[in-house]
């Protein structure tokens, strides 16, 4: 059962006799039917009457409801109004289009629009790499999707993505100043898809591709990469792959083991985990060492002689699995001393746990349910992360994009490297000054990550052009 | 030659030695080049000498170059820097996106992003016309251009046309409270235009084409207003002919004739010229009445029997010249009482005015050279108007598409009318209570333009969903 959050708060107005136990009782009333009080305004008070603004957590819908029921149950309560607060949030949309410079008068208008602007595009039309001097493609990212995966919701299209690009362009504003825009595709086309971008392409400085079907994702990152000068980044893949190794960096210093002596479950070789496995080979485990990884899928652990294999398995296959092991996903945690799902909920529990290495870390990031009860992960494993706020170690992807494009922009890199991804994912970990179990990632909210992630970038950024030329 | 404006700014510091004439000799030397001093900053006072910052509006680079050259000609002056003011203002560009929503802590993204945001996408995928409500699409517009008329310049492609577009969405917002973002395509292919406009549709309340050339602008805005559900507007056309019939009306006002029995002729029939053309005689000018619109491009008059007429000049030809009048422009404007150019500069002179009508009215609107000397025909017409801000009655769409927008996005509008238009077009004129000679429209920084305009389109469109029920 869900624990009640805050993507699930109503705030309820009731009228109540006045009297000393009035808010008492509300909150009891709350308390009893599981959900979980956050704030308590009387907005009018007269002299047998309070009207009271009471504002909780509730699980889902059904669990709303309850709560409703358990005020309007109470002698004399009756509710006036229920709001839902995440909905209140995102009424109009969540993010504006402001205009940076000052139009008061007619000279401003002058400069700002024509006549004078004529003369900045003809400068543009003259040497085209002004663009990045004089329009805002020094500083913005496109946040691009056909709707086809949106969060773990499925392929809802691409209106009913908005509300998730428009966050991720406030998030990109709020943790690292980079103006980001919703680009929601109309289509499912991959080659339709690619030609949009590249048409859309000038006015951009980078591509956040962003919740799009694997294995379509695999060949529109590929191809706009090889077509654009600007750098494409899927978040889906690299952002997850960025932190999960900001985050495994920190919990094998916790345990004291080397990445490139581990045996590495990754669970799940959709965008997230194939992402995932090609960063770990690009970077921690060393081919030909003790160390292997094991891809598993729903078929089981991915080898190269499986059947039917398409083209990102058989690369994966190809990197893969240096022992060529079959079997399941138990079989393949034998051992292991790492498991790291983006996958499906509950997939094994204590048994198959028990059969890992010592000191075993446990990355169960499907979400909202993890690959293995969380609560008994705890109880076997040295390590436990997840996707959720609701225990230690959160994975989440704002630790990485808002500072990779920053970086990026900054450094107005044209591509981007797996030696970036790399140096983002060392510079998260590297925040965690002292980590332990519970502490390997550092929180969202800290405002040493973006600068850090978005320093670590330029300078691979700087290397690599020095390297180039 | 062009008169020195603020499109042309330059900020010229200088060391000169310290004295009471100091800003005197300066200010003079500017004057006497012909530059408009507009502002005089001392930066540094040392005993002997002083740093100061001199601004100016110049005519054109080579003069910026003579007043530099004048200030540093003087006994004791050295120039340290000169700052051209327009480019400063466009560095890094003009707009930028802002978070409307506080993302303070984890329960603030709980709400606005993961797991909150999942609810808000299945309500939109559940129920499509939710995307007014809990998107952006309420409030924004893109600003679409192909590049290939960009102001008077031409075909300068998508990056270097994204300084207007930017300043677009500036003006929107600072108009009339629309988001506007600027979409640069670099594609001129009038069906891959048409098809990503489509794509990008559903994050949108409307569509303002913006410097699309000729006639390829006529077809993908039909194209566009029929597949899509919401207004496709094109600026060049319906924006300028919105503000010409305003003031035409108020000018029509001046010297007490009817529209219905006025000659009016039109030169230029790209964008703006059909769409004056086909709002006047959807609005203004009667079918069979007295009046007549008489067409005129560089071929001379248009008539039906006209060989290589295209398609936009065929439907044209059919709505005007109901006598079959032929010959050039000089012979159009013979009793002619309304002369409208959108089209060249240096058409005619004194010569072929004298031929119009008593108390003529004269809108030469090319740019930034008029088809007429302006000087000129305030000699001998009643009222004129131009394009620019250094005349009386300037012609500027800033009037029209910032309120035209409010207006259809706050009654949710699926299309556009020529109602619609003539409402705006009415309602900018109205804002002049008295109109006179110098004053037919109202100034751009009027306030009650852009709230009259929205208020005139709102009523326009619930008229016609009337109709419709």
């Amino acid at each position: 059962m869900p624990v009640p959050g805050p993507g699930y708060a109503i705030t309820t107005r009731v009228e109540v006799p006045a009297s000393a136990q009035a808010a008492g009782d509300l909150a009891v009333a709350v308390g009893r039917v599981g959900g979980v009080v956050t704030a308590f305004d009387v907005v009018e008070a007269q002299t047998s009457t309070l009207v009271v603004d009471i504002s909780c957590n509730a699980r889902d819908e059904t669990h709303a409801g309850e709560i409703t029921a358990a005020l309007e149950a109470l002698p004399g309560v009756s509710v006036r109004k229920v709001s839902d607060r995440t909905f209140l949030l995102h009424l109009g949309g969540k993010i504006e289009v402001t205009s940076k410079v000052s139009l008061r008068n007619r000279d401003d208008l002058s400069r700002a629009y024509t006549p004078g602007v004529a003369r900045v595009c003809q400068a543009i039309a003259a040497n085209p790499a002004d663009a990045r001097r004089l329009t805002i493609k020094r500083n913005t990212v496109a946040v691009v999707t056909d709707g086809s995966a949106v969060l773990g919701l499925g392929n809802l299209g691409a209106a009913a993505a908005m509300p998730v690009m428009e966050g991720k362009a406030a998030l990109f504003k709020r943790f690292a100043g980079v103006d980001a825009w919703p680009v929601c595709l109309d289509t499912q086309d991959t080659e339709e898809i690619i030609r949009t971008v590249q048409i859309l392409a000038p006015a951009y400085g980078g591509i956040n591709l962003e919740d799009i079907a694997a294995p379509r994702c695999f060949e529109i990152e590929a191809r706009l990469r090889e077509m654009l000068d600007i750098p494409v980044f899927h978040d889906d893949q690299h952002g997850t792959a960025v932190v999960v190794l900001g985050a495994l960096r920190n919990a094998l210093r916790v345990v004291g083991k080397e990445p490139s002596d581990c045996k590495i479950v990754v669970c799940g070789v959709g965008a997230a985990g194939s992402a995932i496995i090609r960063l770990l080979q690009s970077g921690l485990v060393k081919p030909g060492g003790p160390g292997d990884v094991l891809a598993v899928d729903i078929d089981g652990i991915v080898h190269a002689d499986r059947p039917g294999l398409d083209s990102n398995l058989r690369s994966i296959a190809a990197q893969t699995n240096a022992s060529g092991v079959t079997g399941t996903l138990a079989d393949a945690l034998v051992g292991a001393d790492v498991f790291i799902g983006v996958s499906a909920p509950d997939l094994f529990g204590a048994e198959e746990l028990a059969t890992m290495a010592d000191d075993a870390i446990v990355f169960a990031l499907a979400n909202p349910d993890p690959e293995i009860d969380p609560a008994v992960a705890l109880q076997h494993a040295a390590v436990v992360a997840t996707g959720r706020s609701d225990y230690p170690n959160q994975i989440n992807n704002v630790l990485a994009f808002p500072g990779v494009f920053r970086g990026l922009l900054d450094a107005q890199a044209r591509d981007i490297t797996d030696a970036m991804l790399l140096a983002a994912s060392a510079a998260i970990a590297d925040v965690v000054a002292e980590p332990n179990a519970s502490f390997i990632v550092p929180s969202v909210f800290d405002a040493s990550v973006a600068p850090a992630v978005a320093e670590a970038v330029r300078q691979a950024t700087a290397k690599k052009d020095v390297a180039t030329v």
